[in-house]
């Protein structure tokens, strides 16, 4: 048992103790020249480009801590940023992170979110090259994402032509799923699946880097453009739609999940519209050459044609919208179907 | 007159339509070889390294919006990023900022901010290459910047060595004085001077950036040791002193400032507190080699010895703690002498 004089919380360790704490017996990836200490880090960038991204996660917005762990927080908001640099085409390097949270927060809540941080950087093939420590009202983590394209071209959403190939890699409407459960009070064990992947999003960064970096790339060619699924299949595939200058239409047999209809109708839910809305999946959408033989875990859904927009079975799909930062009640947590 | 159906706030605008609305008309740094649009950014390199570090400001901890413009914030916000970056001896090449804000935000605050943050961008030599837009309950932005150290080693706080001179670029003091100035409600207008110091930090990047990468290096050689004044000048002193493992002594005659010193006899304040424990001032200290001619903008205040720690006059000042982010009442804004 810890003794009752040792500090509890962060205002009782203090910032500098705790930036301590934190950092405490981490190891650096190699990609980090210098690590925290200093005024700045410093982050290898070997073909003389880095790939950069950023993304905010806030207390009651995009996180609960009654519904996620803090471990469980620090791993998502790493894997949403990973996420991005790899639908750049690029391998991730590092990350950097600014905590804001109140001066009550107990110390277990900030180890937690800093192991679930380095768990999922060092998954993704990098680590935590700095940070910064503030006090908030909420807890407000902020991250800043690196890659490396390795000498190639990025994969842009703009890339996308006439007759290619609309395929996905990892799940998708699991998260949304997983959402619904907890929103709804229900048996969290009987989903637990689900529960878990709204939770963590793990995003398949091998079926991207194998395929533009591994062997995979010799067989395969590389995507024409790629995005990941962070507010919605629909909302991400119109924004290479709209860059790409054409028209994606959608395959709904082959969208359907068997599992999760099952789980949408115990909560008189409507599972294909977690799969097509359902933000924060962080799967991959690609446009792939039409005659290519999809890489192992790439699934096709559908293709693309001259036009402009997404169609589901050439429709239109009514009400589909995705995440939109604003949107919601104040309560809301990100991803929850509209 | 707006029309009464436009959209006024963040909320009514939307997510997306809010983002177009601020990167209209930017134009991006050389450095920002892909900006806003896809998954994420591409900046250059040319050394195969970038330096990187990240602030978190948060509204009425960091920043009131009742003493500050929304300009001034966003001014503020990229200075004191920019402020790390040079510290290391870096050339400030680019931005991303991910801003929190609730959903009735007026736009012209959105606006303001992204003049702002795009306006001392530009001063410092960058701009801004991406971001993220979320809704919270108070206004949380937090930036990362990155530099270009040209091929050069960083300038860390550890090379500061026993006879080395210390000295200042920019000014101190006077960002805490304008912070006493707003909350003893003193006359505004009066006091001017330094409530613009602490409403938009100033740091003087070329008293830096002209010595370790402009004509000036060849006559002056480079510091053994520099930081930015953030935390207050003892505190980042000790930095230095901890790092490099000696004392740093400062010359209380050097550091006097008789216009600070007129405005705390009217606040019945400590001009001297201020000047040594005054965060955000965002100057820049060094460690000079000893028989160094220091170049223009620079100022000496003290000298390394064997040791440990700062000092003033040879003695140990008591109670001059510098900034710690969760010290002080929950209103507190930073800065704010204890």
């Amino acid at each position: 048992m810890s003794e009752s004089t040792a500090p509890r919380t962060v205002g009782e360790l203090g910032e500098f103790a705790l930036i301590d704490r934190i950092n405490a017996g981490r190891v650096q990836a190699p990609a980090v020249l210098l690590g925290p200490g200093d005024d700045a880090a410093l982050v290898a960038a070997p073909d003389g480009r880095f790939v950069v991204t950023t993304d905010m996660l806030v207390q009651g917005r995009h996180f609960r801590l009654d519904w996620s762990s803090p471990r469980d927080i620090g791993r998502k908001a790493i894997a949403q940023n990973a996420a991005d640099v790899v639908a750049m085409g690029a391998v991730p390097t590092a990350f950097v992170v600014a905590l804001g949270c109140p001066a009550e927060t107990p110390l277990e809540v900030v180890d937690g979110i800093a192991d679930g941080l380095w768990a999922e950087a060092a998954h993704a093939g990098g680590s935590i090259a700095g940070g910064d420590l503030v006090r908030s009202e909420d807890i407000v983590l902020s991250i800043t994402a690196f890659g490396d394209l390795r000498g190639l071209a990025p994969l842009l959403r703009s890339g996308a032509r006439v007759g290619d190939t609309i395929a996905v890699a990892g799940r998708l409407g699991w998260s949304a799923a997983g959402l619904a459960v907890l929103s709804a009070g229900a048996d969290i064990e009987r989903f637990a699946d689900v529960v878990a992947a709204h939770r963590v999003p793990q995003p398949p960064y091998a079926a991207v880097l194998d395929v533009v970096h591994g062997g995979a790339v010799a067989r395969t060619g590389t995507p024409h453009a790629l995005t990941d699924i962070s507010d919605g299949l629909l909302a991400d595939l119109g924004h290479i739609a709209s860059a790409s200058g054409v028209r994606i239409d959608l395959d709904s047999a082959a969208l359907r999940d068997p599992f999760l209809e099952t789980i949408a109708r115990g909560l008189d839910a409507d599972a294909a519209q977690w799969i097509l809305a359902g933000g924060e999946e962080h799967a991959f959408a690609a446009a792939w050459p039409c005659d290519v033989t999809l890489p192992v875990g790439w699934q096709r859904i559908g293709r693309v044609f001259a036009g402009h927009g997404v169609t589901v079975d050439g429709a239109v799909r009514p009400g589909s919208g995705g995440w939109e930062s604003f949107g919601g009640a104040d309560s809301a947590v990100s991803a929850e179907p509209r």
